[in-house]
């Protein structure tokens, strides 16, 4: 039995399920929530899919956004919104998010960690909520979202009110994510079984195999961060969603459909639910020819090339890392291709290139290249497995140490850090990814897995946006732990119960043993004294 | 959106898929686990597309059975073995099973009714080794099934032993199965999570919305049925396994891939893991036209049919129980299709006509069907709601009584009871199901809901048996709490430290602060004093 003949074939079979698809789609009105960064790169093909398949697509905007834009060419109709903050603002936050998340973190304690972490969530909080103003508190948004009669809203959780609005609506929603913090919404709202023991808490940088300590912590860790949670972000939501309702309101924060984006290349085997759809690599797809950068690709010869990218969020380092990083390139025999919007390093070699934008996943896809070095975010790290090629991660911040540990515990990829790396660590690094066989044999590995299912993971996310179209909403996917309490679910009432039950009856067959034995007693007695 | 369009393409696309997907198979070589009545008849249609795509299928096929034949044209290869028992042995134990379900367990005790029940299933499982003796202690058997060189075991566990012949052979297993006691093997061993709050035990009765004295006897019911298969299945089968292998054996019972024959159309929404394949419905298909009856399903005009069986097993009831359905039948308007093999019943009605053998799919699937009435098997469920057609449930044992839970449940079907039901109690229930709208417009949605997937159950059954021998095996889709205690899965031993942990801190804090407050008290006095 042969992958290799079979994916292709499988693949054209998909077009023409896919081809079979869209005759018979009558064209739905779908609605999406704002997005940033790689939460709105990854939206993206999803819509243009959805938009060739017939649906009319329309993005609610924000007026300050640092990627969406309405000017740049777009099948999508655009819903204009008003935030009440400035870019400047948001740009200055973003600023001082990367400068502790690459710099300070690494000299802070814990506890100054908690105390700064704690004051930028609440900060993106004030953001999240700016944003809202100009939706659920405007009433010319609101008016035009209600004359929009759109079928569904599509919508990435981590901006919060989608859900209020699709009530307010009254459309289903699907939710499309990659996590919240200690998987929050989906163990409280979704309702996703989330075991500690096995399930490593998101940002934990555990695996799913955990010794005993590392199961404490994990343990620990889904409670430090749910108490986070609860103050920075449901408080807050709450009140917020109470004062648009003009009713006291206690937040459900779910949707009909959750588009989880890992599957289990990526992601650790853990349990799930019905409604919980792994759409991993929604955007990979087949490299295209390079006629940019393709001279420099084919001058590097046997040894091929490396890809290295520290992603769309991060524009610049300081000059020491830079230099530092370009000299360890320099010292490869590979060809470079970085993406880097800095100020060129002094020791720059002459096999490294910098770009300003590189075509990343068709640079993945050359069968030139030999390694990539990466933030560690999941589109990225998706395209390399789509490639199958192995990873060097220096990540950053949020899920990318996570991600990392996943890709290392894989046998794809090496880490080094950011921070305390010297020269010899990345060359090393870059050296043993491309030259310890394992770790490409371990690509290719990931590689197939994620070919390898019934569905590409984009035929999957838009079958279940037009299931949820189709059948307004997804009912018969809902578990019943919806209604119950937290205690209810974990069976603890009735555990009570029965331990109670049980204690009374051996207390009860106690008492008829002694009572039984004295009687005896009583009469033997009686009887001698006769 | 138009649900009506949508399907029939989407078939179309499915075959197209199939087709492309049949060309890319290189014939892989399977050995499928004898099984016996509904299980078997499950497992054909899987087995006969494998055959159709290309894959040899080798079928252990025991010399005592009371369905598998070798001597009926077929296309699968068979692999004989021998029973260590008569076909007269395992008939009476039948007989005795359907006396004791039908009839004597309406007039015991609970506490008989466990004692016999306890008695069935050690006389059964005698049985289950007396087939294992054919195949793992016949070293003809074992010898021919090693030269076989297969890439993978299909298996119902039901029918035990089929993991240590995997395992001996050195190949992936895959289980096919309907359900085992209260879950058992799929939560112990498939570690499937099944939080009795919302997950029904097999068998109960109970659906997914249960009020607390439901949860109770839940949650009770899954601590019985565990102690019961205990007794009467792990410790016989861990004895024989330990005396096949020559040395001390704990069982894990457990399968690459696990194809659950239920979907959300029939089962409750339910937690679930990566390797958990829910294909109910493999054997559905569209109806043929209907030579041997048709003129007698046309003569029923526009009060249309009702299809009536109990299924594969039964052969025979009662004179008094038969006469009675008879007469219920003779009471409405539509003409009847009764599948019976016992002595006609005096007051048949003009309406009614028995047959030895029914097209039950082809019936279910023509539009005058109107009902049908079902000892609620979950081969003819899926094929009634296949077509949607409601229901009229006469359980008997196993699986039956909470197959029609389900239906009545989701609307589709009224249940009678086969004991106390008079005449007008069932033609009660059919007219009910028959002229109250709801029954018939929740049966087409259960309809829609089994049509309206990505892939077709079939499809998706062979996808992962082809998955499984492209990949010899399915490791990545794996959980890692199969490495865990049940203590350490449920995280006892973390919360025990971390509470202990606790609990030293505020005794600590305590034992200071009272140091703290003496020290003070001490020095107050000794000023005082001075």
């Amino acid at each position: 039995i042969n992958t290799g003949t079979m994916i292709p074939l499988f693949l054209s079979a998909t077009v023409l399920l896919i081809l079979c698809m869209t005759s018979s789609a009558n064209g739905g009105n779908i609605l999406v929530w704002y997005a940033e960064a790689s939460h709105w790169i990854n939206l993206k093909p999803v819509l243009e899919t959805l938009i060739d398949r017939g649906h009319q697509v329309t993005v609610l905007i924000p007026s300050v956004s640092m990627f969406m834009k309405t000017n740049e060419p777009s099948r999508f109709r655009y819903e204009p919104f008003n935030a009440s903050f400035s870019l400047e603002a948001m740009e200055t936050f973003m600023d001082k998010v990367f400068q502790f998340s690459m710099y300070e973190m690494d000299q802070m304690s814990y506890l100054q960690i908690y105390i700064k972490f704690m004051d930028m969530m609440k900060t993106n909080m004030k953001f999240s909520l700016g944003y809202l103003d100009g939706v659920l508190k405007s009433d010319t948004t609101m008016k035009k979202l209600k004359e929009g009669n759109y079928d569904l809203l599509l919508a990435d959780p981590i901006y919060p009110g989608s859900d209020l609005t699709a009530e307010i609506l009254g459309i289903p929603l699907i939710f499309s994510l990659r996590f919240s913090i200690a998987n929050n919404w989906e163990r409280l709202c979704g309702q996703l079984p989330a075991p500690p023991s096995f399930v490593p808490a998101a940002m934990s940088k555990l695996t799913d195999k955990m010794n005993f300590s590392e199961r404490v912590w994990n343990f620990v860790f889904y409670i430090l961060q749910d108490i986070v949670l609860d103050n920075v972000f449901w408080k807050e939501l709450d009140k917020y969603y109470s004062e648009v309702k003009g009713e006291s309101t206690l937040l459900q924060y779910t949707a009909d459909i959750w588009l989880m984006r890992t599957y289990w290349d990526f992601d650790f085997p853990r349990p799930f639910l019905p409604n919980f759809k792994f759409v991993g690599g929604i955007h990979c797809r087949l490299a295209k020819p390079l006629p940019e950068v393709g001279a420099f690709v084919q001058s590097s010869g046997n040894d091929g090339i490396v890809v290295f990218t520290l992603g769309s969020m991060i524009k610049n380092i300081t000059t020491e890392r830079a230099n530092m990083i370009a000299s360890a390139l320099s010292q490869i025999p590979q060809k470079v291709l970085w993406r880097y919007r800095g100020e060129k390093p002094k020791t720059l070699g002459a096999n490294t290139r910098i770009f300003d934008w590189i075509p990343q996943n068709d640079l993945l896809g050359h069968p030139k290249t030999r390694a990539f070095i990466t933030h560690g975010g999941t589109n990225g790290i998706y395209e390399a497995i789509y490639h199958g090629v192995p990873m060097v991660g220096i990540p950053m911040f949020v899920d990318q140490p996570d991600n990392m540990v996943h890709m290392k515990s894989k046998g794809a990829a090496v880490i080094v850090d950011f921070n305390s790396m010297k020269t010899e660590d990345l060359r090393d690094a870059v050296n043993t990814v491309i030259n310890e066989k394992s770790y490409k044999e371990n690509a290719m590995r990931l590689s197939s897995m994620h070919r390898d299912r019934p569905m590409s993971a984009r035929d999957e996310a838009v079958f279940w946006i037009e299931f949820t179209m189709r059948n307004k909403g997804a009912k018969h996917l809902r578990v019943q732990a919806h209604e119950l309490t937290w205690y209810q679910y974990h069976s603890l009432d009735v555990l009570g119960f029965v331990i109670t039950v049980v204690l009374l009856l051996i207390l009860l067959s106690i008492k008829t043993c002694k009572y039984c034995f004295r009687m005896c007693c009583n009469r033997k007695r009686k009887t001698k004294a006769e």
